[in-house]
């Protein structure tokens, strides 16, 4: 028999169901009356089970930390998920122009929590590399890139740039929810929480941790090539088994014009129909192709707004349709969201 | 006080030193015997202690199972890691590419063995996205992508393609383990563990049950941007802290020529040096750049070698260089690991 995956249909679901199970050193046995019970360790059944010890001492119930997530972050009004699968298809990078377009609008606040770890790009991108964190008696300040745009970081919390954060699952998600229970986030018209690559610990705890409080939605980012798409398919089978929305598909990196003779080259080539084709399959909406602008990873390696600095670039038109795609999407005002110069 | 790291110095050698340290509900008491000590649990000072069951019940001493992989691996004589600290950077791609310019030599074997368990790209690169895994009674056997080319991936383990791998840490590490544990990769020349990106559970994993059988090192993959060579400096960290000799860096991506005026384009600009001079910085050696080559992506879409496919290519020659110069930094003779076909 191949050793298929098949055997534990269950799994996914109660992984998301029960975020805190112990880990058991034995099968359960037959009547046990679950491992993330009032009665694990403690009931009939488990008088000489090799689990008793473990389950006994085991968390029991809802989170206790929840509701105080939820309170802290009860004048938030929009959480948005950056997901995409795959590593590298720039996912902060669209997290920070994200964040740049929601900020252009003087009057919104705007929250970016990096969850990536063990390779926090963020506070580079958005020019806060050497912030620290300070602590009041009320919880953790965010280090602000702007007048109205707050980041949290674990890179604020290095003692240097470059150390290594080698760090299993559990210390992660510690983190991760001190981010939501402690960092005084205040009012915020929208927080952005920008994930690492995959499907694994961080994304389960965001989930977790934010269900109670309402997550608007996920924005999945891709390149155009099938081995990014093939993770991305992953991660909307993802969402749909956690229940979050999916409000889009941003085509990233989708063709490169010659500065010198503006042929147009796809360099990571849709082999197999790309981001829009995706989108059509699963039933999503497709929020549009940004092309690949050099620029745009200049502006992140300098931390400043691609927005400001590169205003008519056709990469900014296009990053604009998609801001405004996801407005409308979430059922908000595109022009409020982010009001056109022009208008002004 | 600001919130740091610091105050815990020695976090990231006792989570390399203890891998199987349990997880405790309180401060270990000033006489603990050490929650991973024989008499863990046991000992007069752990009565009253809230942890003592934690302790009493969780493994103890050395993983029995690294002696049975390092008897399976015994046939096995190279091992090395590919790393990259940050994603999408061609991590996976170098990875095929090296397995493919190591397999020209018909008399190697090589085997590579992708422990990105929820985002995993080396079945659809070395087109064997389609096989399955079959089990005998000696163990699991590997996929094979040419006669002289084994692969292993949770990929081949997957009921459907597209469902999401929704796992925690230590689910993950379990199958490391048993990748490496029950998969017959009898007698290879060059075992290739590509990893996924961040220095977390898989890592710390590859390294814990590898120590014993010996790792030749590890080859870091980045882009010349900056927040690519950021996250690299933290994997050398890891590989520092960690005792992984850092074989060398390639620079992937490294520029992009127009295939209509032959204008060289940065596509990701090298704004603090790019890999060399961070290859300078850390003293470890820099194997060479990569130009970016729409071709290689498409290769790997469609599972093909890009040496056969391209062997003129400016990129594949820059690729003949890095694998020479691995080779070099490996005590072992270039021409024998990669023969050119001219010499033939």
């Amino acid at each position: 028999m191949a050793p298929s995956l098949e055997a534990e249909p269950e799994s996914v679901a109660s992984v998301l169901a029960n975020p805190q199970k112990p880990q058991l050193v034995a099968p359960e046995p037959e009547h046990c009356p679950g491992p993330e019970s009032q009665q694990a360790g403690t009931a009939d059944s488990c008088a000489g089970c090799p689990n008793q010890a473990i389950c006994a001492t085991a968390p029991k119930g809802p989170d206790p930390d929840i509701p105080l997530i939820t309170a802290r972050l009860s004048g938030v009004k929009h959480k948005i998920l950056i997901l995409s699968g795959k590593g590298g298809v720039g996912k902060s990078t669209f997290t920070s122009l994200l964040a740049h377009a929601f900020a252009t609008n003087a009057e919104q606040t705007v929250g970016v929590m990096d969850t990536d770890i063990c390779g926090p790009s963020i506070p580079k991108m958005l020019g806060v590399e050497g912030e620290t964190i300070h602590v009041s008696s009320t919880g953790w300040s965010p280090a602000w890139a702007m007048d109205n745009l707050a980041v949290m970081s674990i890179q604020f919390m290095l003692p240097n740039r470059d150390d290594a954060i080698i760090w299993r699952g559990p210390k992660k998600n510690g983190l991760i929810k001190q981010f939501l229970k402690d960092v005084e986030w205040g009012d915020l018209d929208f927080l952005l929480v920008d994930t690492p690559p995959g499907t694994s610990d961080e994304h389960l705890s965001v989930n977790t941790y934010l269900k109670k409080s309402g997550i608007d939605g996920a924005v999945m980012v891709t390149t155009p090539q099938e081995v990014s798409l093939l993770d991305v398919r992953k991660e909307i089978d993802f969402c749909r088994k956690a229940g979050i929305k999916v409000l889009g598909l941003v085509e990233n990196m989708s063709g490169f014009v010659c500065p010198k003779c503006t042929h147009e080259s796809e360099i990571f080539k849709a082999t197999t129909g790309g981001g829009r084709k995706l989108a059509e399959e699963m039933g999503i909406a497709f929020l549009g192709s940004v092309p690949l602008d050099p620029r745009i990873g200049m502006a992140c390696d300098y931390g400043e707004s691609f927005f400001d600095s590169f205003p008519d670039s056709p990469a900014c038109r296009a990053l604009k349709g998609v801001v405004k795609g996801l407005a409308t999407e979430m059922g908000l005002d595109p022009e409020v969201v982010m009001p056109e110069e022009d208008d002004a």
